[in-house]
């Protein structure tokens, strides 16, 4: 059945997908710099204070995008933890 | 310590985590959206070929972006999941 007002909601959903994708492999990119970088400065790779700044920065611009603040911290702490099983990773292929 | 190399990736993280809080929010608008039109409509809530259509097409875009594909389907379903657990909240509220 032919649907147009969900055919065009659906186009602005996968347009969206694609923009989050890439700029999840960008912010992947940044993340594994960081961990090259710690690695080479002799810094530990986790920073509790720092990612508790990001969460409350995060649940700050959620509520100003009238966004869950809740799943805001649940998305960033769903992120760091691909970022740490990406570290994890790299250091098993040394 | 200052370490102007780290606050420069920082930067830019923050930066792209802005805009992924930001593009979250316009997409739970727009679900929001389908799921009320959906409802005046008649419409089933789930359509499981146009999630397995996403997933196909996310797992492609991650390819070209470097991403790993596996994720960029966890992605999707974590996302998913929280779309469900809104329309329930919503139904809730009737």
């Amino acid at each position: 059945m032919a649907d147009d007002i969900l055919d065009r909601y659906r186009e602005s959903i996968d347009n969206i997908d694609a923009a989050l994708i890439f700029m999840l492999a960008e912010r992947f990119k940044i993340t594994k710099a960081v961990g090259e970088h710690k690695a080479a400065a002799g810094l530990p790779a986790a920073d509790p204070g720092r990612e508790k700044v990001q969460i409350e920065r995060l649940r700050t611009l959620a509520k100003s995008a009238h966004l869950d603040p809740d799943f805001s911290e649940k998305f960033l702490r769903f992120i760091i933890d691909e970022v740490i099983h990406h570290h994890r990773r790299a250091k098993a292929t040394f």
